[in-house]
């Protein structure tokens, strides 16, 4: 297959580029170069920096018009030999859907659906009106780095007669001895990640692909996530989670020999529909945050393995400085503890086991007690679960320090076919294959 | 009274303040000139653009970082005439929060209550950590336009025996029949109202003062809301709702002259304690989504009385010309219906009632049959509600056209003091008095 990237999406963002949109006089600014910089230079991939097809969408600037900043005009690209929403920087405001298919939909109805479906987020990832029944909740906007990802999961090749082109690493995921899941909100035939850099954008996509799916599929559940605002924040390395810690420190990086091997199912993979594809793991993990928050910050930074602040390891260096295992203190105890969660998450640590962990945090308000009910909506990528998230989870479920503050509430495991080509709907190689 | 604003705080956003704030080289760039225009010009007041101040709080960037942009920098002043999160711009992230006093607190753990919120609310809006036990979840970012307002609900005069001083503005509202009030997320003795342009700097901050709070006062409801990004949008006059109708064209303007008198309580105002300070009303406003997007562009467009891309009246003209009441169209028919809702809430067919509008949707999932749970959180400022939300609304209830679209899912009534002067702490001048 084709890489059916365009030219352009592997190119560096520049300020020609971005001055070509129509931001004439503006620099990109530290906003539009720290969010690049988020996954690496080649996390850009698949991401143009002003795009000016935005120009195309009913976000057009009137004349006299304020331009949008780069963060309206930045798109990312629906076509290329990935879908989008995996290695793109991530996204302030983030919604993760689940449909099932009505009975009676069926393959041809869910290859409809999935034609409904990439057209319109192809419209949408472009800044675009879905039609003349467009809500308007995005007018104004531009396609704010939206993204619309979709899979397929375990009961989608039964509902469709496709259970021979069912991957294996759909398997049902083991059960892990902390897992507390609420069936009602895990699973589901389809999944659908959306991610924006503005909430009304990310709002009106959902809503125009919940009528997309009319009578063919239902919504099993719905989950909303946000993550540090493009501009808020000076270290665009790290991202923070609802702990405070730096998450994602270790992360894949796109310009890794290997990130490919790790993240995306090959050319030549198994099944072959599932070419450039990837799995998707998503947790919705409650975070007990008033268990944590008595924490001293020395027992905090213990439980993780690395300093709050900056997310250096314990054993000395910055943030990217490779950890010291072996480091023992004046009393001649590990520095790093042995089970801190830093440690024991290592790729090296678990046979080489590395999956892209690309998640939003949550907060869905507070318990009549006054607890919050906030977390991560972890989301990774891996091109096999049995060599990402599961022998990791497996690990950390026998003796992680920072297990006893995460409750995992739900979860599914989703086969993510790889990016349509022009003209191609996304999971078309399956359902017409 | 002296007018407490420190003296930049009045001054317009200029490059030079920016540059001085570390964005050397950077333009400030349209985002930050949009935002400020939000509330035009004067809405400015209380808000410093690329303060210094930040860089004295833990987002001050180490050598070799990206500065931050000016949605990091954003700062609004605690100290002011009025308290902050009433002229300032719609944020994009947004927090409202009851809490109830506990039996026994009384007005002495009431005083000390806003002793301490106010301490962390000043810390909290310069970016500051809150101290040695911050949770570290805003550490990196900046102020990011973070505001804290509170307020006084009717229960707080009779916990802390100052019924005396309890305003006759506060008296409960009147019944509206389309109302279907929840008491358990209504009303409340204290009210907090947080926004920010970064989630997390919004999260951190309702975490920070949820533990202040302590064993005084107990979490009695909280919601979540959001509004559009700064630089999402071309239109910076324009916000829309999940409707997306443009929403808050006739929304009285800070340089309007009689701005002040509108929606701030006078220097001699009734009682003395409420000096610059003004009232909210904030009502959960459920849209009826699916029944609205049924109808045609032209049918919404005549319930509200204007365009639906642009906002202009259906009379014609821009979003900004004035309605044209009388207007006819070929058949006779009035061209604004009679029942529009931009004709029903006009001041004009009001007796002059006006209130400042500063709304935040919100969206917090689905019902089990996919019913968006979505719609407004309805946040207004006025002197005195019986000329301001209460008119309106009374007239909204007997016949506007929007009604049938709309649920009033819970209600309250806020006496926000004034803004607190140099140490001094918010509602001092009511606890003691």
């Amino acid at each position: 297959m084709p890489d059916q990237s365009p030219p352009e999406a592997a190119s560096q963002p520049s300020p020609t580029a971005a001055t070509a949109s129509g931001e004439a006089g503006a620099d990109p600014g530290p906003a539009g170069v720290s969010r690049r910089r988020l996954l690496g230079t080649a996390g850009a991939a698949g991401l143009v920096l002003g795009a000016a097809g935005g120009a195309a969408g009913y976000a057009a600037a009137p004349a006299g018009a304020t331009p949008l900043s780069s963060v309206g005009s930045d798109r990312a690209m629906f076509h290329g030999k990935h879908q989008p929403g995996i290695t793109e920087p991530l996204q302030a405001r983030g919604h993760l859907v689940a449909f099932d298919l009505a009975a009676g939909t069926g393959r041809p109805g869910a290859a409809a659906l999935m034609r409904r479906w990439s057209a319109t987020a192809e419209r949408l990832m472009a800044g675009e009106p879905t039609g003349h029944d467009d809500t308007d909740v995005a007018r104004d906007a531009g396609p704010s780095s939206l993204t619309i990802t979709f899979g397929f999961g375990h009961g989608f090749f039964d509902r469709t007669g496709l259970r021979k082109q069912r991957p294996t690493a759909l398997d049902p995921l083991p059960d892990f001895s902390g897992d507390r899941l609420d069936p009602a909100r895990s699973n589901g035939d389809l999944w659908v990640q959306i991610g924006a850099d503005d909430a009304l954008v990310a709002f009106h996509a959902l809503r125009a692909l919940q009528k997309d799916a009319g009578g063919a599929a239902r919504l099993r559940w719905q989950m909303n996530g946000f993550n540090r605002a493009p501009g808020a924040t000076a270290h665009p390395m790290t991202a923070r989670n609802l702990m405070g810690q730096v998450d994602g420190t270790r992360n894949p990086k796109p310009s890794d020999t290997d990130f490919d091997r790790r993240v995306f199912v090959p050319a030549q993979g198994d099944p072959a529909w599932m070419a450039g594809g990837s799995y998707a793991v998503v947790r919705r993990i409650r975070m007990l945050l008033d268990d944590w928050e008595k924490l001293s910050r020395p027992a905090q930074e213990n439980v993780i393995g690395r300093r709050k602040a900056d997310g250096a390891p314990l054993s000395g260096g910055t943030e990217t400085t490779a950890m010291d295992l072996e480091k023992t203190g004046p009393g001649g105890d590990l520095v790093v503890p042995i089970n801190a969660h830093a440690r024991i998450t290592r790729p090296d640590q678990n046979g080489g086991a590395a999956m892209l962990r690309r998640p939003f945090s949550y907060h869905d308000g507070f318990d009549t007690d006054g607890t919050p009910d906030a977390g991560l909506l972890f989301v990774c990528w891996q091109a096999d679960p049995l060599r990402g998230f599961v022998p990791v989870q497996r690990k950390l479920d026998r003796g992680d320090a920072l297990s006893p503050f995460l409750r995992h509430e739900a979860s599914g495991l989703f086969a993510v076919p790889g990016g349509a080509a022009p003209g191609e709907y996304v999971g078309q190689r399956l359902l017409e294959g």
